[in-house]
């Protein structure tokens, strides 16, 4: 193998392959990178960790068509070191692969291509386009609901599934039992009979870094087993959770009477300052709600109390209720308009937060005893 | 006590106070910050570990004159996060102090300031002034080199010293014992005469993230025990480390005859270059001396090799000399200029690196065997 790059080119590749590559593996040539120069000027990068696996195609002058695995991390650092605006060849030869740019020169130690793991994708018969925008919001507005508790695998993702509500939707949700997020957006062209799936989180992480850098669509194509993206040059792979995703819209609740409107930035300003005050441990923040008025206040052993009156629309009976600050805060960080509304039955039942009833992001919220 | 204060004031002179308390105390009230308000309308906050001590003092409108202590990082959080532009009243009584500012209320609790312990600065005898940024460059080219050895407590701070040499200078070093800085300076009016002191790293820390906020000079004080920074309205004394600092001039080398020139920027670039491949352990790069030209490599069992050519001026006899990377790149990041002397003896001799013989900063470093 015999190849010249840019780079710059060689760099952007190399950092989304270092991302999906683990710093700790106790399979060697999972560290790895897998290069193939191929004949029509073409360099394609290959990293995985058996659940997921990343493909990019960048193009190089290929000399001499091959390929090898070098060492992700290493290559990467080096990429980065290089001078800007260099040209880097990358020679293997007998177990080695030479890299080359300007007066540098590094010989790499090199695993063969043919123990690479290329992960199966089988047949991917579900296909369909969403707008990077669309996949970005689903990702953001869900991934910080997502559980991490490992004995609880099934949460462990993110659950897209096609619903035939009043019209076709595509619906993403995440929880972890304390709060749950759901997003719906149109059921895009394809997209109908599709198989439930679990996005583990790793994929879901990679695939929003990578999300950064697209305009336009993404192409993703899945089975009940994997799913695949489609981003530019880029293609991510991942298997899916093997598991059940608990029916959740049994947990949203569609009777809550008691109703708050109030601006997303001065609740979560508020909530934000009162919890500077709360220890570690509970994160508990009490809203008090009155009429037109909600007075947020924590309380700690240690450390003293906080309160803060912030304004809202309100005109049900006075009650009060807790809330862990950081679910909270999560949740109202992702509501972007400037008023939201609170859906309250009483302190014990679930709450349920939104922008407004068209906005396409709903979140239920667990009450803390306070 | 009951205070006035512009929040941005505030939250400045905290964020000096929080970076002095450690997050971890045994003794409860070295948590906390002492707050005083005095009837000339300024408030004086005080913070210490119990070998540095800070002290800021910013302008107030006073009420009540007063004092009382309160946890420094939860009252840096809250001014943190306040509003933009918003006055912060201080309201203490009853063992608690009370913290508003626009609709935000918080009650934290206190300590009585008559437990609040201070640093009994004694009499400080030598008084002199240094521009701040000849006091930015004596900490930054020196404090790389300070040991971390407890052990070796001696060590853990910057040497500084007064010496007649042709002209009258004031001069700071540091070492670990595998390399040392030292800069020397004019001696400033007032230093004459003065004890040999040694900054434990701590102080020399706070010292510089302060002087990076002043312009102009900055007064220092002390005695054979303690020093005193007064930095604009902040003033930072510490003790100072009882222990006898080396006689460091006897490990810089005088008879060093062969003499390497070289842009400091591709030498820096070269050895961050090769050093990718170097292994944590031992982070040895290897310099090969010919003439006018240096190769600069590494060589790793696990990782493979690296090697560069870096043009210099060179006409003595061709040799190998090793260096710990980190090490050389800790010096090479401290030459500003397009060129840089590299004086050697053999492959077992220290190595002394400066910028020319009349640069104030001067290195030595010791070699590795490759």
């Amino acid at each position: 193998m015999k190849a010249t790059i840019e780079r710059a080119t060689l760099l952007k590749a190399l950092s989304h392959v270092q991302s999906v590559v683990e710093r700790r593996n106790t399979i060697p040539i999972l560290s790895n990178v897998l290069l193939e120069a191929t004949a029509d000027g073409a360099l394609k990068l290959m990293a995985t960790d058996l659940d997921l696996q990343f493909v990019e195609t960048i193009s190089a002058q290929v000399e001499t068509p091959g390929a090898t695995t070098v060492p992700a991390h290493t290559l990467f650092d080096i990429a980065r070191k290089l001078q800007e605006g260099s040209q880097v060849q990358l020679t293997a030869a007998e177990g080695k692969m030479l890299v080359t740019a300007a007066r540098s020169r590094f010989n790499l130690q090199t695993l063969p291509r043919d123990d690479f793991p290329v992960i199966a994708e089988g047949e991917l018969p579900t296909k369909f386009e969403l707008p990077a925008e669309t996949l970005k919001q689903i990702v953001d507005k869900t991934r910080f609901a997502i559980s991490t508790e490992e004995t609880r695998y099934y949460l462990n993702g993110i659950f897209l599934h096609v619903s035939d509500d009043a019209t076709p939707v595509l619906k993403a949700a995440a929880t972890d039992g304390h709060r749950l997020a759901r997003v719906t957006v149109p059921r895009p062209d394809g997209a109908e009979g599709m198989p439930d799936v679990i996005i583990p989180r790793k994929c879901v992480g990679e695939l929003r870094k990578l999300l950064d850098e697209v305009d336009g669509s993404v192409e993703v194509s899945l089975s009940p087993t994997k799913i695949r993206f489609v981003l530019g040059t880029a293609i991510l792979t991942s298997k899916l959770i093997d598991g059940t995703f608990p029916d959740y819209n049994r947990v949203i609740p569609t009777g809550n009477d008691k109703l708050l409107k109030i601006d997303p930035r001065s609740f979560e300003d508020g909530v934000d300052r009162v919890a500077t005050i709360a220890s570690e441990k509970t994160r508990a923040v009490k809203m008090s709600l009155d009429r037109d008025k909600i007075t947020l206040s924590v309380t700690s052993p240690e450390n003293g109390t906080a309160a803060e009156e912030v304004p809202g629309d309100y005109a049900s009976t006075s009650f009060d209720i807790g809330f862990n600050a950081r679910y909270l805060l999560d949740i109202l960080g992702q509501i972007e308009g400037d008023t939201c509304e609170v859906h309250l039955a009483d302190a014990a039942a679930p709450t349920l937060i939104r922008e407004n009833d068209k906005a396409p992001a709903l979140y239920v919220l667990m009450p803390m005893r306070v």
